[in-house]
């Protein structure tokens, strides 16, 4: 079983959540516009406790269960740990896939940023089996958006009610980043009342979620290619089109898909990995989503949205690390304060080194979980187009900054537990083997970065850059003015203008010299983002007033938090933009036999 | 089965053996030392090829099994997988473990540096394997130096034969780096031929080879107190002494040890990890090595050897990491090369970022690898007393840097097998989970950081710094009239001024006010120590004859990961100093309600 702590749950605590959403990213003001005067604070505070309490009751408890018995494939297909089914089966029956969906579609028709605090929780609890419903409502909104009404009606709805569940089946196995290179086709086969219909054949992998005994049907959506009329598949990433390929068809039967195998991670575990084959006998059943030749379009969309998804659950698995060692680390006696002669030993959070690992886990894992619910609250205004362009742009940083910086806390949780951190007897262990797939699924860093240089940053990237700019200045401007936070300020302010100058500088210069240091780029920009928002809580933290009831102590962690990373942190981004600047081509240029 | 490489084999190639041990650090000359003159370059060379052939052969094919198959405890004891067992034992019989002892024990008595680079084949093959030699070897050392005639007869020999394997018992579930607080208690017993005998009660965590089924015997080496005419423990390390406690006692009984339990390991499986309980009867019966109270001292000894072995270890696995890396990038054909429009997909390793996180590798892996072996020189030297202070400087270093980079080489050997490189299927995900072990054991990052800091640098350190930086400095100029490295001569020249002013700095300031910032300290130290010997490395691949059959792109690529290290990694230096010059106490300042 998990342990428990004796400061109490390792969820994220309520006054983190409710500082995050009402004192620093204005959910109240959200709250009170039109769209959302459904709902009043109650109705979001009682979400909000319901997930804190459901995640420890039912998520919680199976971590390492599910983590010791894996899924397992049988004659049958798929089976799951009991407790992880129950789990699922009771978090459909609250209403919780449906909470971001529109009222009209069953839904509660929640902020996007209220349904991402959510979901931190049940990440924190059990990212593994909090994968399962990511990826079913990423899918359920992906039909919501480009489905026709009768595929929303008999693919989405019963996914936003929880009783089907999702996947998602872009890779394959020659192909992984590169989905330019999908074999899988897709055969006209006539149409019916859900439009166009096609026959499926190829090989899907990594399809997580990709077959379990939990939910009455699954749907998967599929990238394929329409072969032309020789039969042939049109090379590019443009042929791709998207087919809705449930393993259950509507009449009952079952749809031509094989799990060929599981893939056997280091850790995610309880999450089901498959290989899928669809098509070993006469091609497996699926209705084209939108218009030919759009899947990739449509497919980011999800893929967005599942990227910002993992951001969260790197996030939360560092807050839950960082939790575990805040606990551990009052509970353990061991050594003597220098210079304190031979007295007692004492609790090991007393020795400076233990301090500066948790505080640079907790500005890890704050940081990381206020950058995604940052982006979360850019979802919910991104009518307005700065605000997409800006979520454009922090996509990639809150999917990669969270699961590098979020294992990198991970990694000092089991410092500070020592031998025992390293043992599977401690949840620790588990979640820093969990949170190493983070920056490897949905794009990983390298891809993330060239994502963010090629396409965000040089190609249409201006205008994000200046909304950004815009904020991080307003933002320096403002804390300029408060004693404790002026040097803070104008060392982002500092960091910010240099970051600046090196992508006006990489706008100059040939692509091709700038992209090998696209990750070295991502690094420096994922660190002065999290800066300008650590300065941004700071703010927030010091607005409060002081005379309702408010945890000073709290607040006031989150002020050193933010110097902590500002003076500790932030420093490297200098040494990583000198590298992006002097542009060395000693990587690239290389040579295989040099290596 | 563990994979194999298109390549060959993952081990670290005889060239870079080679080219550490006879290009860099005059293994040639050391041979004609008259010392070593019962050694030819043919015997050591011999000694070489066979510890590469047969790791490969026999450690290497057992690698999954026994992260799969664990140790198990019975009623019969300890059962290690059988491949293991058989692995052990052929090891002793081609005189494995006598190999760095005196002719008169039986030994090879190969230098030192020689050992090291046998033991490295090893580590790659099966970390968890070679183990129990380390352990072992370390064990007679210890009674070797420290033991009367008789001891080392009856304990050291078994185990330099390899018949008995040794352990070291030192921590306890509430003293695992506080040995102060040791509670183990020595009762008086009489004296036979052995020496002192005592009757031992108490409980030691974390004994790695506590128990297993391969060897005849196992010689305990625990630390514990005798206590007061009163029966009271006296407080402190001074209090503690030594003692042989082998499992089967010399008149073939078994001694009063107890395994009472296994710790589960998220890897580094394979060596069984105890709790053993000593004592449980009428008290286990051992010898006491040396005096009264030189436990700890002589134990230190022991920790040293084992601290270098465990830097070995930990770039072994980085080694091995990158070798199959670099062999899985060349075999995997994905996406297409930046701007080359629609053409054929190509390997891996021909993407920029691919070549940045592979020479990243080799910078890390050889590095640490180059470290551990220039410390291994430093022991064969050690009888001068300016090679025994360098080497005593430089022994928390090559723990903790080879650990730390060792692990951050195996990290990005998973991000260049992307999803693959997170499954079981491929020993990267091993090699990562292993090598996490190495930061924490014979002394966590935090204690080698102390004692670096506290103990060698501000108490006892001039005359090794004062060393170091001749050699730093003497390298510089060399390196600073060859054009290639010029450039490269001045950043490290210029980071050793940061950092020597540093230190200066530190001397003259409370103590207090330093030790907060040892662990940022040490990794500025690290960073500078391996620029400094990747520059030694470059210089010895460029004073390379051209003409007697060289590979010159293996030299080209040292003089590259040089360029790249300094280049790249260095500058990170300069944000780790101005952390510890400005010895800020943000964390240490933090109260725990603040967290």
């Amino acid at each position: 079983m998990t342990e428990t702590l004796a400061s109490g749950s390792p969820l994220i605590p309520r006054r983190e959540v409710d500082f995050l959403l009402y004192d620093w990213l204005g959910l109240d003001g959200l709250l009170g516009e039109p769209r959302f005067l459904h709902l009043g604070r109650d109705a979001v505070d009682a979400v909000l406790a319901l997930s804190e309490q459901v995640a420890a009751e039912t998520f919680l408890p199976h971590y390492k269960l599910a983590d010791q018995y894996e899924p397992r494939l049988s004659s049958r297909g798929v089976e799951v740990l009991p407790e992880m089914g129950a789990a699922l089966r009771n978090y459909a029956q609250l209403g919780l896939f449906a909470a971001g969906f529109p009222e009209r579609l069953g839904g509660l028709d929640l902020p996007h940023l209220v349904v991402s605090a959510s979901f931190a929780q049940f990440a924190a609890a059990n990212v593994a089996t909090a994968a399962y419903p990511m990826l079913t409502v990423a899918n359920a909104r992906l039909i919501v958006n480009f489905g026709s009404p009768a595929q929303i009606e008999s693919f989405a709805r019963p996914q936003i009610e929880g009783r089907w569940f999702g996947t998602m089946c872009l890779s394959e196995p020659q192909a992984g980043s590169s989905l330019a290179d999908v074999r899988t086709r897709a055969a006209e086969a006539g149409a019916d009342q859900f439009g166009a219909r096609y026959r499926l054949t190829g090989h899907k992998m990594w399809i997580s979620g990709g077959d379990q005994n939990v939910s009455d049907n699954i749907v998967h959506l599929v990238l394929a290619k329409i072969p032309a009329e020789d039969g042939s598949l049109p090379a590019g990433s443009k042929a791709l089109s998207l087919f809705i390929v449930p393993k259950i068809l509507p009449d009952g039967s079952s749809n031509d898909i094989a799990v060929a195998g599981l893939n056997h991670k280091m850790g995610y575990r309880g999450t089901v990995n498959c290989l899928l084959n669809f098509g070993e006998k006469d091609g497996a059943l699926g209705w084209r989503v939108g218009e030919c030749g759009q899947g990739l379009r449509q497919m980011f969309q999800m893929m967005n949205e599942a990227r910002i998804g993992v951001g969260i659950g790197a996030a939360a698995l560092g807050y839950r690390g960082f939790r575990q060692a805040l606990g551990y680390a009052q509970e353990r006696i061991q050594g003597r304060l220098t210079g304190a002669g031979e007295t007692k030993p004492v609790a090991i959070i007393n020795h400076p080194d233990v301090k500066r690992m948790l505080l640079t886990q907790k500005a890890y894992a704050e940081g990381a979980l206020a950058l995604c619910l940052y982006c979360a609250r850019l979802v919910d205004e991104s009518a307005e187009p700065e605000n997409a362009a800006l979520l454009a742009l922090l996509t990639p940083v809150a999917k990669t900054w969270s699961s590098e910086y979020g294992l990198a806390a991970n990694d000092l949780a089991i410092q500070i537990h020592g031998g025992y951190g390293y043992t599977r007897d401690f949840d620790v262990e588990q979640l820093y083997r969990d949170n190493r797939l983070n920056s490897i699924h949905e794009g990983t860093t390298g891809i993330q970065a060239l994502d963010l240089l090629g396409r965000k940053l040089l190609h249409d990237g201006e205008s994000a850059l200046t909304v950004l700019a815009r904020r991080v200045v307003a933002c320096c401007d403002r804390a300029a003015t408060d004693d404790a936070l002026g040097d803070c300020s104008s060392r982002v302010l500092s960091a910010w203008t240099h970051l600046a100058a090196t992508v006006d500088e990489l706008r100059r210069v040939p692509i091709a010299s700038v992209l090998p240091h696209a990750s070295c780029f991502l690094a420096a920009f994922g660190h002065v983002i999290v800066a300008w928002l650590w300065l941004e809580q700071a703010m927030a933290a010091r607005r409060r007033p002081i005379d309702d009831g408010v945890d000073r102590d709290f607040l006031n962690g989150k002020v050193r938090a933010c110097r902590f990373f500002i003076e500790c942190e932030l420093p490297r981004v200098e040494a990583w933009l000198n590298i992006v600047d002097s542009r060395s081509n000693i990587a690239a240029a290389t040579s295989v036999a040099e290596f």
